[in-house]
């Protein structure tokens, strides 16, 4: 069955590239599409067909594969002129892996139900590493039978083991939303505590390496924590992109009426660091606002 | 050198009992002081002398540890009536192993070196079972030499691999004012991120589960994420505690000219939680305080 998969894939970006180009490799007929020559150029040459539009990508295509930056993104290549929901076939599966928000998501699922397809969210942590090295995390929200059908697929780009079914169509984004939060707050005391240690004369690094061996461990302190102690803040995951989620994170909490005030803060925090022109940074470089506030 | 040591244990509470227990385990002589008798007895019976104050017990003591619940029941165990410098002996290692404030530490450090003692902070992380088990990280500041000479008698309490020199007086402490910032901040987000999966329709299991696999992962969300799915919250570590140590943090950044935005808007939380008659509480019950808000 999956042999027979033909793969669309929209959105050759900083992910999307390394994450299509798996599937080349994992033997996939693949169909992409691009605002950016550059890497459809790469992808041709390693064996991928062009299409001129998302709604070509569909006609040719079983799985219809998107990875955009956001909300506005995905209605735009799935919804709009030219779009997939023009070209889609009958039964075909779209599997929607770029972060936004679970409110669009489940619209657009409704949409292409009413043109025959399924809509899978789908959204992957694990940054650019990740997707070069094809061990993304997977969280899969829509048709629980869907995800069967294309597991192989996302098996080709994430960890196996990692590619979870959350629940119904929107629970992928829920998810994502959920993840971002607990890194954000984990992120943002992490500086601070930093931030402390370094001004009340004790070396930070003593500090992360003791913490790590106790309650407080976790990744963020160890492989931010690490970023931070040497002011590394080459990306990696762009600032202006956490932003961006951190924003789905409030509206989300907002419409299902539950207040996050912790969240709230680290997301103003992550908005001053955009302010101040850290957007192209990565993210853990969000230490840098409290170190600001702190003169250290 | 170590055989010699008689040890002085001041403060037989849910943890220092435990501790001092392993001190007679691993063999050192010891001699215990406590207001309350139940422990005292149960040490006098596992073979520790008796003393009945403080003064007492540094008099007979070359190695004094305290284990108290604040900084005011440290100042008068070590400079009060009948307290430890009435009686310390001249090379004295005092050991504060209560989570108190650096600043105090400081103050009766110097104290301490005027009595012609020396005062290391070495406040803990690991909890209850940590004491029990003998497995506790233990966060030392102060002088590197009495380190080395108390290291066994430490080791005796703690895993020896988590026994770190932080830095000079104090450093122990705002190591491990460190440690509970960046516990409050996970705690607080997984929280938040549970009680908008549970609003939003999604199950907060799978959530935990999926992101115990990426960069979300932390000790928090694994052991504490466990207890909040069960809305299990016996203690453990029980919030009126944390609720003082979170006290501490804010005065800490405070007195260092640090601002900790995310930290606060935490302790505030920890506040709440004790306000609405939570102190008894696991601390991870911190979640009762978002799921109240949430109605969820």
């Amino acid at each position: 069955m999956t042999e027979r998969e033909t793969v669309g894939f929209i959105g050759l970006g900083l992910m999307g590239k390394p994450m299509a180009l798996n599937l080349l490799k994992a033997g996939f007929p693949l169909v992409v599409h691009s605002r950016s020559r550059g890497p459809v150029e790469t992808l041709a040459l390693a064996g991928a067909r062009v299409a001129a539009s998302p709604a070509e990508v569909a006609r040719e295509a079983t799985v219809v594969i998107t990875m955009v930056p956001d909300s506005p993104d995905v209605e735009l290549v799935l919804a709009g002129a030219n779009g997939v929901f023009e070209g889609v076939r009958k039964g075909a599966v779209l599997i929607d892996m770029s972060s936004i928000s679970p409110v669009v998501t489940r619209r657009l699922s409704a949409e292409a139900a009413g043109h025959g397809a399924t809509l899978l969210d789908a959204p992957v942590s694990g940054g650019e590493i990740g997707a070069i090295q094809g061990t993304l995390s997977i969280m899969v929200g829509g048709d629980a039978t869907a995800l069967e059908r294309v597991r192989p697929i996302l098996n080709a780009m994430g960890n196996p083991e990692r590619v979870i079914h959350i629940g119904e169509s929107g629970a992928g984004q829920i998810c994502k939303v959920c993840n971002q939060m607990a890194i954000g707050g984990a992120l943002a005391v992490v500086s601070e505590l930093m931030a402390l240690a370094t001004k009340a004369g004790v070396d930070p690094a003593k500090v992360r390496e003791a913490l790590l061996g106790g309650f407080a461990a976790s990744r963020v302190l160890e492989v931010h924590g690490e970023r931070i102690l040497k002011r590394n803040y080459k990306p990696g995951f762009r600032a202006g992109l956490y932003h961006k989620d951190m924003g789905i994170a409030m509206e989300t909490a907002r419409s299902c009426g539950v207040p996050v005030p912790v969240s709230a803060v680290v997301a103003q925090l992550v908005g001053a660091m955009v302010a101040s022109g850290h957007a192209g940074d990565d993210y853990s470089g969000l230490a840098q606002v409290l170190f600001e506030m702190a003169r250290v």
